[in-house]
């Protein structure tokens, strides 16, 4: 890490995040000193500049070495705006509106892994909202409709997941707790400790048609861009109830409805959307049977930076060590 | 056991139910042989009758020493219509609205412990729908508003447990599973494997102040009619979440209703209500902050009527053989 610049002698991290972004998430300079204390003798090796709006943005950017990005930036033509630019963490899991502007030669590096706990908390959840028929319930209180609907337990259900990351995983975790068998989709089709059987993404069709339940927790990448459409959503039985807590366009939404108006799925619940926020003049807002949330719900506002900034402090140390990053996305693939 | 009358050697037993129970939940001929050959031997020294017609009820009543209540029948005067009368066994957990019409020397027995399983299932899916605001997305939805609200996992919040029968145990039970604290609240206050610290009733005050979530799965009884009033939902936190899958004439619902409006719970699940079916003009339907099930959330379809006729099969055996019969309600306490 030696360096030969003049102008400044330690590495600089920029620091930003867009202004939407919620008072919990936001990465502050008393958080960074906070979570830097688990990491003695680093924050000093290093300059932090914290600068949201574009204009200080655009002046400390030619004298950066790290970005550390949270939310949403304009990152076009950063080769030019970041000369000396060598990695960029990200503090989000989805990194699709990130990989087209990284230049040849940076690091990109995410936070998968920081959505775990809350994220199998609320996809078990919505697995046991959907077998208890909780979308129906909601659908009728709308209509003052008294229509009792009786079920039966999870034990022995199906779950398919889509993904197996580390929302994946704490939901298979959870759902072997209830009982449930537990299908898993990848890439690879590799074994998972918490998983009966996996599949590769191309066996899908094979898979599907098993499903009491599905649930996708899979990043927006070239190969999973409307990768569950009309033939995908028609091999699921009737009843069985769908969950997308990764990307929204991963997903027909549009084939999703019909079929939730239809009564040919039971019930979904989607926390992410195609577009985002959901305009308002959406069909999905009063779409029967579908639960939705506004892309949070697998967010804990209580660790969330704190473990963003874990993983940004330990590629730190690797980065000052010249050793090789963790979390690092094949920006071919996307995730 | 030994018979007196002449007219029949076997004692009978008459199986009613109204016509408003839904067909899973139906106690027919065929369910009670299929349950009887748990029990070989035992269905052949009585007599089943089944009318469920008001005259064919009335023509069977003199003759009946058992009678096996599926659902809600006019049960006044019942001394007179049925003199040989012995035992009521009711499919029901909750017995307040026959415990008032028992003749003395007739022994009730009631289904508690069937709902356990899938009630402890919906419990948990009720609190968890709670943790993660789950009711306030539903109430957005409605209005097309994306609102963003961020939320931390379970573990190491509190859970009250109001009741701690069959389906508080198993809620209590899953509760531990997810880190949670759970106090009980009961009667006697008795100790209980599941449950961090036990309560007794006059303690309420105490407790529900500590309270992340409140659960009631209490029957209906002189005691707990009216028991969750304002004076103790205004000791829960405003961040509360309340549960009731017991009886709904515990709670008032009005008070309820005006604090879920101003904010002053953090949202409610019912599946229980004062009048049943509720009322179509009734406010709760839209109150925000609620999701609500037609009192049906807690019975597993497949498996209601063999738990019911398997609690009756064995207190058979015990009636033939003059043994205590087990489910005893203590009709003074009703429950």
């Amino acid at each position: 890490m030696a360096r030969t610049g003049a102008k400044q002698s330690k590495p600089r991290v920029h620091v930003t995040h867009s202004s939407s972004i919620v008072e919990s998430q936001l990465v502050t300079s008393a958080r960074v000193r906070a979570a830097a204390k688990k990491f003695p003798g680093l924050i000093s090796r290093v300059e932090f500049v914290y600068g949201d709006d574009p204009a200080s943005l655009e002046a400390s950017l030619p004298e950066t070495d790290i970005l550390l990005l949270s939310g949403t930036i304009d990152l076009s033509g950063l080769r030019a705006r970041a000369p000396r630019l060598r990695w960029i963490q990200s503090c989000s899991a989805g990194v699709e509106k990130i990989v087209p502007y990284i230049p040849n030669g940076v690091t990109l590096t995410n936070a998968s892994g920081v959505h775990g706990p809350r994220g199998g908390e609320y996809g078990i959840t919505a697995v046991l909202m959907l077998n208890s028929r909780v979308p129906a319930f909601v659908t009728n209180q709308q209509a003052a409709r008294w229509e009792q609907i009786h079920t039966t337990p999870l034990a022995g259900k199906t779950l398919v997941l889509l993904g197996v990351g580390a929302i994946g995983a704490e939901v298979a975790r959870l759902a072997k707790r209830f009982g449930m068998r537990v299908l898993g989709v990848t890439r690879s089709g590799k074994a998972h400790k918490s998983v009966d059987r996996m599949f590769r993404t191309g066996q899908l069709a094979q898979v599907l048609p098993k499903a009491d339940f599905v649930l996708s927790t899979l990043p927006l990448t070239p190969e999973t861009n409307g990768l569950i459409g009309r033939a995908q959503l028609d091999l699921l039985p009737r009843h069985a109830g769908v969950v997308n807590l990764g990307r929204g366009r991963v997903m027909d939404y549009d084939t999703l409805m019909d079929k939730l108006g239809k009564g040919e799925l039971s019930g979904a619940v989607l926390d992410v959307f195609h577009e985002e926020p959901l305009p308002a003049d959406s069909p999905l807002w009063s779409t029967p049977n579908l639960i939705m949330s506004p892309h949070c719900a697998v967010d804990d506002e209580s660790v969330y930076v704190e473990r963003c900034l874990d993983i940004f402090f330990g590629n730190l140390k690797r980065f000052l060590a010249g050793r090789p990053l963790e979390n690092v996305v094949n920006t071919k693939l996307g995730y």
